[in-house]
């Protein structure tokens, strides 16, 4: 679609994303998330055509990761360095929780010259969501009382809940790959867990993509061997959004079952949810022996479901044969990055390249919501920058 | 006061910052300081009023940091980024104290491209500002002998002595609480020892302010336990300051006595002078032992001070029982952030904002450093900024 | 020169740099490497004459360091930041050799907005240049598979067989020592083994002067007590190098000898290559107790060679008694940064500053790899951003 189109698209779109922290895909509307769609294809296509969109002239962006990561952190350190603003990195000890004045008084002392503050915080059930709006709270208090000049944005860069700049470059690149928004309607999408050797993974993709995928009248197919559960809470908003959006919700015990027909499968490993609420008990508590025992026992329950495995065999059960392949990245191969992982070798190579275009989305739907967050009129910022088409090099 | 009116005071001061590394306030003028304040004063209203004071088209800012920080970090990247600078991290083993050769090499081979050198080394007694002076010494022979086109000023982010951003940022804090400086003569500002169940905090918060404050004829009481002294050099140097300006120094070892009539209260725990002495010697022989031993003598030595609270009761002593309450960040916190700490809750929540707006100023304080650095004429740059107006965002 | 002459011989060399990486020198011709010295002298010259030559508006320059640096990674970051390109950090466990799918998905992962990669993998004999490749590969079909919109260049900041941002900055100051590169036609430079406390340093300095040098007509010698080879199929290419330019290759185990009627002398330690091969062997098994062993044994040989350090006697030896000395710091300085070293004192003294001013070139090599990589006609460009003369500062 050309540039001009989708700007004018943009213009349609009602939305209440100016001024407010992106933390759930839930709590925004079908017209914010096809905001965040087309902002991000418009820097993406402005991008990639030689015009910088570059907004801000400075102000800093913080990468706040209480957990490891490379392909986030790169993310927003692109998103944000693309609109001009430079990445500081708070950098904190995983094992912290850190609560009441500490967050309050540190959300301010780094929020002074602050445009957005990226929060990546997946390890405890229960926390990430909630330290995110802690934060959210004392700058709102900051900003209320004069400390702050501005009231920085948060950009949820993966909660304990949700992953929302993962969904929706998930859900952008459904988008190109099918068409439209529309098109995905009655699409059979299935997210089903997979083995993989380690543990521990978080739920926020699972839960992310069957919370947004549901929004669209896709057929969306949950599938997990036994016990592995979700948030209850989620499961729950996925059936809500696709009874609404008359698309479909089902949970399903079988991988093979599940794949039937399926014109998408994503194929990825988690921990249950009940192991990772006993997990967030037993780092709080700092036990240590309780945890080894638990990595073990879930490693053992795991073993049990090295058949949850992404092969040819099971893609043959998908539409055509030919289901796409989806993943997050960095993916556990079998024979590849592990002797027995989340998907058979000969299907990630066929996939590799997608799964690469994937994950190209993100950078944008970051800086889409840095923009929405900051800008009232995103059609018209946009069209100035296309019109006057900066060349972002030479 | 209005930008524009600032900006003509500042016209009027006679001041010798141009070229010159930012150390201590004793070796600045009172128009110097005054300048600082009024540039910072200045790049915050810009900042404020969306204008970009960005004077720098590309260059590094390098952040040398000898110790861990986070809000003295934070806020020289906000001033470098403010001024169009890239933050580049030089960081080194704390327990590492290089010299000579190896000092002088480095200070040259990060300054290529460089126009400033954030420096915060303030863990060895009689290290840190030693060797600030040795990176300008081997930073003046190399633009001397041609290897940097540009000598890169110094500023200094903490150091053993004094923490000039720190009571520049206090001092426009009281500016902007009082009025103007010359309404601070006659204040009784009370920077006092308190209790902390940490250990070697370093002195050059209490120094800084005592050497400050009494440039501008405020009546300054240090209050610590027996004990507890400074360093003598800067004790005696506040002494002869406020017989200058027309204020008055007193020390006592009461610290309900030194509230009685406060205006401000400064309560902040220090390691006494001969403990950091100790600590340095036994440091520098790799004495692991020692250290823990002096370590232990020397909580023992606080606990007997647990009274040197900042308490609601004390607070009823200053003038109208409503002294302003004045802190570096982070305090500690009784019930909060510790059992037993520097301030009472009631006491810090009353004026946690304040504390956070204190700390507000040190980005532009750490700005105003490097632009009277590089700029012969601040009044001139500073009145080109604010005509031409240029938006930060947009 | 003046700058504009040197932009006038610019456009006379016939370069096959655009679009390429910088890996190794021998795979350059004699114009590329002389239209990087042009275009790295301009970009000083107008740097240091307050002219910014900032082309980029945004992007990312990552530097994936797999060995610690502080030179060559503020090198790197001056360079990016004089262009107008973010530094980001992809740094990894040294000790970990990533091969296939994760080299492969990483690089992508990381260039989605990027513009060059500099990478310093010197550690692995065997390795380092490998993984360059690896990476080129990845991002090669990135590119060509529509992931990447722009293919990002690589820039070798060392690896095990070479060090070219090194050598051309060394063969900048050599330029500018002597005026031209036809003066250095002739001129004997000695690349000499020196004995150091420590053990293992790489290969890749010696082998990227003697390999760079032999290019034009220098009368290279090559030092090193029995045993201490270098990589064989370098010193072939030094050999054939030498040949075809005119120049001359020498390799003898004499130190003395060597100097004598030396124009420049080059002397600094290196491990043994077969022993840096047993090192990678036993790295890559992870035997700790064998690399102990190995160690052990390298510095005990290397302690049998303490004579070879280049001191006042052996420079006496040397044309006019005065040969340039030359270093890519930090040398292991006599009774200076360790007891006995590469160098006396009083030859570093004398020579120290010059060693800062070689080290001074690097950054605007780094950057002249940049510009040729990714503009056609960097003549035209130089002339552009000299004419147009944009303020770095105010």
């Amino acid at each position: 679609m050309k540039t001009i189109d989708i700007i004018e698209r943009i213009k349609t779109l009602k939305t209440g994303l100016y001024g407010k922290d992106f933390l759930l895909t839930w709590e925004k509307s079908e017209d914010d998330l096809k905001m965040i769609l087309d902002v991000a294809q418009t820097l993406k296509q402005l991008r990639e055509s030689g015009i910088s969109p570059k907004l801000f002239d400075s102000g800093l962006a913080i990468s706040n990761f209480r957990d490891k990561s490379t392909r986030t952190r790169f993310s927003f350190a692109s998103a944000a360095n693309l609109l001009g603003l430079e990445v500081a990195d708070l950098d904190e000890e995983k094992s912290q929780i850190a609560h009441g004045e500490t967050v309050r008084e540190t959300a301010n002392m780094i929020s002074f010259l602050t445009d957005f503050i990226g929060i990546r915080d997946d390890i405890f059930l229960g926390e990430g969501n909630k330290y995110m709006r802690e934060v959210g709270e004392a700058l709102d208090e900051g900003h209320a009382k004069g400390v702050l000049p501005h009231r920085p944005g948060i950009v949820n860069l993966q909660c304990d809940k949700d992953h929302p700049t993962q969904s929706l470059a998930d859900l952008l690149h459904l988008r190109n790959t099918y068409g439209s928004v529309e098109a995905l309607q009655g699409k059979k999408i299935v997210m089903s867990w997979a083995y993989s050797p380690s543990y521990g993974k978080p739920l926020s993709v699972p839960q992310g993509i069957i919370a947004l995928m549901t929004r669209f009248g896709m057929d969306v197919t949950l599938a997990y061997p036994e016990g592995y559960d979700l948030i209850p809470e989620i499961t729950d908003i996925a059936d809500r959004n696709a009874k609404k959006s008359g698309g479909n919700f089902t949970i399903t015990n079988d991988m093979k079952e599940a794949f039937v027909d399926a014109d998408i499968v994503y194929p990825k490993s988690w921990a249950p949810f009940h192991i990772m609420e006993q997990r967030t008990q037993l780092l709080k508590a700092g036990d240590k022996a309780g945890l080894q025992e638990l990595e073990n026992k879930a490693l053992a329950e795991n073993a049990k479901h090295k058949d949850w495995e992404c092969d040819v065999e099971k893609m043959k059960l998908t539409k055509e044969g030919d289901a796409l392949y989806m993943h997050c990245l960095p993916a556990d191969i079998s024979g590849v990055s592990c002797k027995e992982g989340e998907v058979e070798a000969a299907v990630f190579e066929k996939y590799r390249i997608r799964t690469y275009l994937e994950a190209g989305y993100k950078p944008y739907v970051i800086a889409a919501m840095m923009l929405t967050n900051r800008f009232e009129k995103p059609d018209r910022i946009l069209a100035e920058l296309f019109t006057k088409g900066k060349k972002r090099v030479g």
